[in-house]
């Protein structure tokens, strides 16, 4: 593979670009709203194409990094449009592992490839490279692909057939909204004992305690401020796929992320929707009354 | 401060007590059943005390290492009547923060300190000397105390006054049992989804889901094999405490320690009481049926 495509330049995208560009792999962007596309280009020296089906024409590996289910279906489309066979496409966004297999579906019919490819670590891992890629598809396009995966993730790892990366996903979602819930109540029942929370949040992030939120995201909760991140409406959109997907697979209720919904829910009532999500501190704190 | 002794010789014990020979710190050991005593000084060429006044009479920094606040009051009680006066006594128990206050006081009568030492980071850590340290007393004994609790602990913060080790380590305790359990729902999930857990596990490892509890217990979960570790009698123990100190501080209900309390009354009314802690996975994958 030659030359990276990247589209959707947003809050996770446009850093992946920039490490494409590091490697010397990036050729071409493409961005809904043309202004991050030239910051990105400007930066560069990447073409900035006309639309997704310009990009395929001289793209051999296309990232795409996009919010919704139909935004995957879209790129998708248009993407078909343009492409060439033997080209592969990586999606790097969060969606159901039913759009991932419809997304393969429609770049197979122009001899394409599809690779899903969601990823975990934040906007601090796209930025430095270090994300955790969890990949679903043919093995075979997957290994052709990890020189160029490798640009954007330092750990990836294929899970299985197409979809699987997303089902894998959904499995980091659920986790990761425990744990969220987890930190922000032990936080709050900190303060709500009067401990010196800094120290607290120092020991504890060595011990058996210890995770990715507590040392990247408590500080949000001890300034009361939650900037992006991870905003809560797109995990609440996240955690109702894990609940569809429990339901299908086996209809088991999952508690943990039934109760996280109701605290997004909340959250969202209260006008909260684009906060990071460890604005769920929000609750917690104010159960300490 | 020359000479250390250490009282209760059990998992997290005994290799604090190795810990300490191999510093050159150790010199006495006593333990309420005598054979684990005696495995200890063959290996480290400890004095075994007679009893815990016995030891206290040529240590001058005295670990303990016991299960319940009445163990922690008991060995107090014992170690003044033969304790020298400038000598501490730094208590590795997990217990209540009134239990601390306590014990300080039965020594402060004999002119001797005590500094409440709670510690994270579970047998392993203990073995490698890497664990978490959470210390409540006095600041200038605290500092003094350094260097002996640094060759059990990796990392050794001072929290505050006497009992406000213990109560971070209720925080730590409330936030490990949300981890436990947003981690055995989370790859119950993944089961009934029938991916490969092993690489889901991997790639979970190094993003914003990654935690002490994936990293050290998911082996647990997959294998349906629970040895200790950490039993699920002593955390539901700890959460009581939690609930109990959340009360007294402002009236408020911690919801995921009062969840875990209710796996781990489940999982104590099957019998399995003595297992280690992530046996909670026992009770996730029986959701999926």
């Amino acid at each position: 593979m030659k030359a990276v495509g990247v589209i959707g330049l947003g809050a996770m995208g446009a850093p992946m670009a920039r490490n494409f560009h590091k490697h010397g792999l990036l050729h071409a962007v493409w961005n809904r709203s043309p202004q991050r596309a030239e910051a990105v280009a400007t930066e560069t020296g990447a073409r900035i194409a006309k639309s997704p089906a310009d990009l395929a024409r001289d793209c051999d590996f296309i990232v795409t990094c996009v919010s919704r289910d139909q935004d995957v279906i879209d790129m998708a489309t248009q993407l078909a449009q343009g492409i060439q066979p033997g080209a592969i496409v990586a999606d790097t966004s969060t969606v159901s592992a039913a759009t991932a297999r419809e997304a393969a579906r429609l770049l197979k019919d122009k001899g394409a490839h599809f690779l899903d490819c969601p990823v975990s670590g934040g906007t601090e891992g796209a930025i430095k490279g270090t994300l955790a890629m969890m990949v679903g598809g043919d093995a075979e396009i997957f290994e052709k692909s990890r020189p160029m995966l490798s640009a954007i993730a330092a750990k990836v790892v294929h899970i299985g057939p197409t979809g699987s990366g997303q089902a894998c996903k959904a499995v980091n979602q659920l986790m990761i909204a425990g744990v969220y819930e987890a930190v922000a109540e032990a936080i709050a029942f900190g303060q709500s004992l009067g401990l010196d929370m800094q120290r607290v949040v120092e020991v504890l992030s060595t011990g058996a305690a210890a995770n990715w939120v507590l040392t990247n995201r408590s500080a949000n909760m001890l300034n009361m401020d939650f900037p992006l991140g991870f905003k809560v409406a797109l995990h609440h959109k996240d955690l109702e796929i894990c609940r569809a997907m429990a339901r299908d697979a086996d209809g088991a209720v999952l508690p943990v992320a039934e109760r996280m919904l109701a605290n997004y829910e909340e959250l969202m009532r209260q006008g909260y929707d684009d906060e990071d999500v460890s604005a769920v501190f929000r609750l917690k704190r104010g159960e300490h009354t």
